[in-house]
C-alpha cells in the first residue's frame, strides 16, 4: 500500500505517508522524534504557506469529485482524526486545512469531556454518530482516542477496561475502512518547550485569553504520563488499515502542509470520478433549446 | 432596526439590509424585481470578487469572536437560510461565502425531500435538529420553506394545512430570534432565461452532468406556480424579527457579495466580544515562566 504508484505521488515525487507513518506493533519512543523536523516538505514559512495553498486548491477539486461520486452510489468518504497535547494545533489545523474545503461536504466535530448522556453509552457511541456520510470529509478534533489518553492518565476507567479499548478501537476502525472510510490519524507532536511558548503567547494577547485555562499549566505536570499514553496508543493502534501519522507540530506552517499533503495523497489514491450522465444529454439539450426565453 | 447605527454600516456607507429587505404583509410581485440588479454593490465581476474576499476576512474575525463569546455563555448564533429555484446558486453561495469561514464553527445542512422518518414528524422537526448551537453560524441550503413551496406547487399536503404553516413558521422563527438566533433569509432571485443558460452550461460540461436531472426541465413548466408560491411566502413570512432579503442572483459575483455583505452587517451589529479572562493572567504567567524548559 505504501509503495503503490499513484498520480499524486508521481507528480510530487515523495510519499509523505511512508515518511510519517508510525510503525505499529513495536514500542514508540516519542522523544526520538524531532518536533521541528520538516521531512520532504517546504523549508520555511513562506514556502510552506504557498505549498499548502496550492494543495488546498487540489483538495477542493478532489472533494467535489468525492461528493459527486457519492451521488451515484459511491460510498467512500474520508475521516481525518487530529490528536495532540493542548496548543498542538488541532483547531488551527481544522481552520487552515479544512478551511480550503467546501463546508457543505465537511463534517467537523470537536469532542470535549463526555456529557452525562454520552457516558451512559459505550465510548464509541458518540463517535459513531459523528462519522462522515458517503462523499463527505469528516474531521475529528480529538476523538475516541481520548478514552485511552486522558482516561488512562487520569484513571477515569479501570485499567483492564482501558486495556480492552485498544482492540475495540482497532476493530471499530477496521469496520470503518471496510465500509469505505479512509481513516487518516494525525498525532500533532509538540515539544514541552513549544507548549510553554504558546501558552505564554496566549497570556500576552487578550483576544486569546478565552482559549486559556490555568488548569492547562497543571496538566503540564502530567506531560510524561500523557506522552507515555500516546506512545502506547500509537504502538497498539497504528494498523495497516488505519495507520497513525506523526506530524512534527512545533512549526505551524509545516504542520498545516503535512496534514494537507496527507489528505491529498489519500484522496489522490481514492481518485473519485465524476459520475457519467445517466440521462440522454443530447435530448435534454434539444428540449432546453426548444424552450423559448420569456 | 434598519436605521440603527453600527460600526459596520458607518464604515461602508450603506445598509444593504434596508435595500434588499422584502416588506412583509403586502403582496409581492417578483416580476418587478430585476434579477440582474446590483444595488449598492460592486459594479463588475473583478470588483465583486475582491469585495467579497475583503468581507470574507472580516467575517472570519467576527465568527471567531462569536464563537469565543459562546465559551463564556453568550447564547447568540446566526442562521443563514438560502432558498431559490434550481441553479439559483444555493450550493455556490455555501461554497463561496461560508467557504471563508472556519468550518469548525459552521453547521451546514442541505435539505432534500424528507425521509420516511422525517415525514412521520412535524415539518419543523428536522429543521430544529439542524439549528446552529450558540456561537455557531448555521447555513440551510433549502429549509422549512420547502414545505410551503414545493409542497404547495405539487400539492403534497391539503391546502388548509399548507395555509397554517405560514403562521407556524413565523412563530417558530420568532422563538428562534427570542433565543438568540439571528435569522437571515435570502431568496436567490433568478430569471427564467438565466436558469436555461445555466442548465445548458451543465449539459456542456461532463463534470457538471451529476448536477443535472432531466426532471429539472419538466419543473420549468411549473415556473409560474413556483414564483407565486415564493411571492406568498415572502409576503406572509417576511417579519420584523426574521425578514426575507431578495438577492438578485443572475450574476454570481453579485449574489456572493450581497449574501456575505448581509452576513457582515448582521454580525457587525451583534458585535460579539472576546470574553475577559476569568483567571489571574499575571499569576499564570509567573507560573509558566517558573516552569523551566526541558
Amino acid at each position: 500500500m505504501g509503495h503503490k504508484r499513484s498520480k499524486t505521488r508521481t507528480r510530487a515525487g515523495t510519499d509523505l505517508r511512508g515518511l510519517l507513518r508510525v510503525p505499529g506493533g513495536e514500542p514508540v519512543d516519542l522523544s526520538g522524534y524531532d518536533t521541528r523536523a520538516a521531512a520532504a516538505g517546504p523549508v520555511d514559512k513562506a514556502a510552506g504557506r504557498a505549498a499548502t495553498a496550492a494543495i488546498g486548491a487540489h483538495l477542493t477539486g478532489l472533494q467535489e469529485r468525492l461528493w459527486a461520486a457519492s451521488t451515484a452510489g459511491d460510498r467512500r468518504r474520508v475521516l481525518l482524526v487530529l490528536q495532540g497535547m493542548d496548543t498542538s494545533g488541532k483547531g488551527g489545523t481544522v481552520k487552515h486545512v479544512a478551511g480550503y474545503l467546501n463546508p457543505s461536504g465537511c463534517r467537523v466535530r470537536a469532542f470535549r469531556a463526555p456529557t452525562a448522556e454520552e457516558r451512559r453509552h459505550s465510548f464509541l457511541w458518540r463517535v459513531e454518530k459523528a462519522l462522515p456520510h458517503p462523499g463527505e470529509l469528516g474531521v475529528f478534533d480529538r476523538s475516541h482516542y481520548e478514552d485511552v489518553l486522558v482516561a488512562r492518565v487520569r484513571e477515569l476507567a479501570p485499567p483492564a477496561e482501558i486495556d480492552r479499548r485498544y482492540d475495540q478501537i482497532n476493530r471499530f476502525e477496521q469496520s470503518l475502512t471496510g465500509g469505505g472510510v479512509t481513516v487518516i490519524k494525525c498525532f500533532l507532536h509538540l515539544s514541552y518547550d513549544e507548549q510553554r511558548r504558546r501558552l505564554l503567547r496566549r497570556l500576552d494577547r487578550p483576544d486569546k485569553h478565552w482559549k486559556f485555562d490555568p488548569s492547562d499549566i497543571d496538566d503540564r505536570a502530567l506531560w510524561p504520563a500523557y506522552q507515555e499514553a500516546y506512545e502506547i496508543a500509537l504502538e497498539r493502534c497504528s494498523t495497516p488499515e488505519a495507520p497513525w501519522y506523526l506530524i512534527p507540530a512545533d512549526r505551524k506552517w509545516y504542520r498545516n502542509w503535512a496534514v494537507s499533503r496527507l489528505l491529498l495523497e489519500h484522496l489522490g489514491d481514492l481518485d473519485p470520478r465524476y459520475p457519467k450522465a445517466d440521462f440522454d444529454v443530447a435530448e435534454s439539450r434539444r428540449r432546453l433549446l426548444a424552450d423559448r426565453p420569456r
